[in-house]
């Protein structure tokens, strides 16, 4: 489908393949920078941030399987970090009603003062993580990684 | 040292949170197609892959402890790998002259031979995968995350 490459150009899939592992190395850098954060300014881990930003966006909760397809990790995994921030107040599990193997996990109003604060400080480490790219550079990211992610039958 | 933002504008932290967030996301379910598609289709994981990649840009080998420093994962995990590969005749570790305590790992020809079978399927997919970007995207991309990964201070 794709046309010849002129003499002097690479093959497109060249082009890509070097984008991809620059997508990577930006992306493996910026979490190991994260994590390192978390566990010494903040005494947490990457997994239970995410689980905590994940049940902010649902104020009335998730059941445990909801949240486990949500971050892609094993049931588990969830429950240990659940039970963890329900021991320090942070979370609490209630029973579904009419389901009563199902539990919903949500935060306390303890939990989701922690989690703004965890939130205001990852924004401020990403702004200055990414402080080289101006307005428009960002915006440039954002639309073609949108481009990059839509189904390419579409 | 930022201007105020326009009223029309949301700060530019929110703009660089969300290009964060989108860059997550591609890396994630590029990185999870590709384990799937190496376990499905080559019987093999992504840090084996890794490994291989590695060896192959040092056709002369490379010590266990130069390996593990350059994949940032620990010796253990990767002298298992190499243990792997050696039995398959892919890979083999020889001693280090003047260091009888450090080993060199490096590729067999036939260790050579997988691994460029393999980039050039990982080179296929990735194509696929960014295939909705042209030449100019994945260069425009290409430059502006160089930059993002550019140190700060210069």
């Amino acid at each position: 489908m794709n046309p010849q490459p002129q003499p002097d150009q690479e093959p497109l899939s060249k082009e890509r393949l070097r984008l991809w592992l620059r997508i990577l190395k930006l992306s493996s850098s910026v979490q190991a920078e994260l994590r390192r954060r978390l566990r010494d300014n903040h005494d947490t881990t990457l997994p239970r941030f995410d689980v905590m930003a994940a049940l902010s966006r649902y104020p009335d909760g998730l059941k445990m399987s909801e949240l486990s397809d949500y971050l892609k990790v094993s049931n588990g995994n969830i429950t240990g970090i659940i039970d963890r921030l329900a021991e320090e107040g942070l979370a609490l599990r209630v029973a579904v009603p009419g389901d009563r193997r199902a539990m919903i996990a949500r935060l306390t109003p303890k939990g989701t003062k922690a989690f703004a604060d965890l939130a205001q400080h990852h924004e401020e480490w990403i702004d200055d993580r990414l402080g080289n790219l101006t307005r428009e550079d960002a915006k440039t990211l954002t639309r073609l990684l949108n481009k990059a992610l839509d189904d390419r039958n579409t």
